[in-house]
């Protein structure tokens, strides 16, 4: 009667997934509309930086040669001829003994070599006229920078991938790029099952629970770059299911199902991906949560089953919807990023099968500390909300005391890896 | 000529800005939009988890009573009278051997005290009807997950101020909150000073750069959590500009400008402070970069004066505008998140002031290491693409060799401190 499921591994899972990882388009999308899209080329510098030789002080643009037989004894005297503000373009190239104002940020005079600051020097007027003098000799090139010393037109600064953080745009600001080719954003499709559903609006009734998957679901979507559809419930009757998934799965670039994957009396999904014809890569996984979690094709387009047991429904979606979506988008490190931290408080449970334990860390004098978002009982429906990294607790090892060192994928880490395992 | 200005230490500029905090309103919002936004009420139970006696497994409820003589030579055997699933209500009251077949999540009937999984029964029919039959006895309330064990009604969650992520999001959906009580979102106006600016589209010109600050500072406006209003450059007029951004405060909750707050010959901003009569914290803070940042007063409202330096500006809104922000939306730990780290390469500049550098950061072995982001003259552009954290070196320290132990601040991290050191 209950159908017996043979269990894969993670990394065996996560890897038949990546087989069939496809990537998404390009869009050219305004500027100011770029932020936390991801860069579909690598941002090229389209001039050099500073575009021209530019004074890094407030000060006076002179000629070395003319500062030669300055000394304490020996002031030399300079006529100032022109006065520039950043921005300002010099109109005059300097000759003998003559000086040139310039603010910080304002473009060489022709003629100037050099810059003195304002404190190395003697500023007067003598019959209405400007004059300052200085008792040092100034080298040439001093307190000048050279135009492309800080970058070369041409170079590549950012890679393809990329997410556009506020020092990104400045860049893509600062080379004029008022277009900017993005990755598309993935629409991930999302559907609930479960006749005990209610929605977030409906008041609680027996035996039932509010729908909370579908949403969380969404928010995770949106925090991975993607946007989503949600397609509601799906009813407790198969043909009118499979319709509206074989609709759904035309409209979107992925689709995520929570609930229902099972092998329970009323579980639907599996019947459903028979009817599709669809390509299951696997249905059951050697880890906890989300053992029972599906992800099945349909030409080439991925049906991610996920448990509907909360824990289980985030995990799977954070280790595989989350990278597919990522690599979709030009992400060159699509995975997790996962280090070790120490483990701050004892997991007693033993692991038959590897676990995803939902976490947050800490630091503690430069080292990572993993503490449980949801220790206690009372905690089960609350981790979520605290939870910032996952620990990975490998099958087939025992319980682990506060003080062990142990794996963990962080959530909230702006880089991610190449790889699931590095 | 050139003002002499009398540097305070970051810190006192961090604890004045923080003394004229203020909290912003509460506003409400449909559940679907509420994303990213902050807390403004402690998320309460609303109910019981679960909200009645549910069964963990798939298996059959039954009276424990009826299994205290069953053993391997004694089996002992139950009439189905009832078969329900997960948001299904049982209808049957369980008499003596009697059993209701129930799915994971569905209600445990009245009479029922105990859950047997499938694995543990032999199941059978006879005479077109059901039976099952167990060879162990079951103790009361075994495989029950009573009401309100897993959280209890009235129990505070996630506390006020908190960030709606995924996680938070179930929790709201599970309580029903399909209206959200969260805080308001500052909304911060940005103007740029500066007649060596050129807008993104523009091409470039001789002696002009392009704006990028303004951009910048509006894309870490959004990741702080805020809204901007884009004012555009203030013309190199005192009385437009004094206008203009007399105009501006009465619009925004907060407002920036970028470039002009120093003593150069056309910076504009401390004679339009003086002009609007501008409560003036601090404009000279001994840090690097950004030793010019202003923060001024007009009655409640906070003018932020930072630097025209890339750099320094970044720096600025990190330390005085973020946690201003984080505040006024309700974060009871406002400040960027500090910890220390092992630098990782030598970095051999003297520090006659505090400075911030511009790092990111790796993990080893659980360690957490500190790279410069922009450590070649090429890199100064772009450092603040690959910036995620600040390294801290105090004033009056030397350079650091490589492996020495620094502090940092996390630009990217979910949780904040409640002080800016701790």
């Amino acid at each position: 009667m209950v159908e017996i499921r043979k269990p894969i591994s993670v990394d065996d899972a996560v890897q038949l997934v990546m087989e069939h990882r496809i990537v998404g388009e390009k869009e050219t999308i305004p500027f100011v509309d770029c932020d936390d899209r991801r860069l579909a080329e690598p941002l090229i510098a389209t001039h050099h930086v500073p575009s021209f030789d530019k004074s890094p002080y407030d000060g006076f643009a002179i000629r070395s040669v003319d500062t030669k037989s300055a000394s304490k004894n020996n002031p030399v005297e300079f006529t100032v001829v022109e006065h520039i503000g950043a921005g300002q373009v010099p109109e005059v190239a300097l000759s003998k003994q003559q000086a040139t104002r310039i603010m910080t940020g304002a473009k060489i005079p022709d003629g100037a070599d050099c810059v003195i600051m304002f404190e190395n020097c003697q500023m007067y007027e003598r019959d209405g006229k400007n004059f300052m003098s200085i008792e040092q000799s100034v080298s040439s090139g001093q307190n000048i920078i050279k135009e492309g010393s800080e970058v070369q037109k041409g170079t590549s600064l950012v890679e393809r991938g990329t997410l556009i953080n506020p020092g990104v745009k400045a860049l893509l600001a600062t080379f004029g790029y008022d277009q900017v080719v993005v990755s598309k954003k993935p629409v991930v499709g999302i559907l609930a099952t479960g006749t005990e559903l209610l929605e977030v609006d409906e008041p609680l009734e027996e035996g039932k629970i509010r729908n909370s998957n579908a949403y969380m679901i969404a928010s995770q979507v949106k925090r991975a770059g993607g946007d989503f559809k949600y397609y509601g419930q799906l009813a407790d009757e198969k043909h009118s299911s499979y319709e509206l998934i074989k609709k759904a799965l035309e409209e979107v670039d992925f689709l995520i199902t929570t609930g229902g994957v099972s092998v329970g009396d009323y579980d639907l999904m599996p019947e459903i991906y028979e009817m599709l014809q669809a390509n299951i890569l696997f249905n059951k996984i050697g880890m906890r949560p989300g053992s029972v979690t599906t992800v099945a094709l349909l030409k080439d387009t991925f049906l991610f089953g996920l448990s509907g047991n909360p824990s289980a429904c985030y995990v799977g979606f954070e280790l595989f919807v989350r990278p597919i979506m990522q690599y979709y988008m030009f992400s060159q490190k699509p995975f997790l990023q996962r280090t070790t931290a120490t483990l701050a408080e004892d997991f007693p449970k033993e692991n038959p099968f590897t676990r995803f334990v939902r976490c947050y860390t800490t630091f503690e004098n430069g080292k990572l500390f993993v503490h449980l978002a949801g220790k206690d009982k009372s905690n089960v429906v609350s981790s979520l909300a605290h939870t910032t990294c996952f620990m990975e607790l490998r099958g087939g090892t025992g319980g682990c005391k506060a003080g062990s060192t142990v794996e963990v994928l962080l959530l909230n880490s702006e880089n991610g890896q190449a790889n699931f395992r590095e």
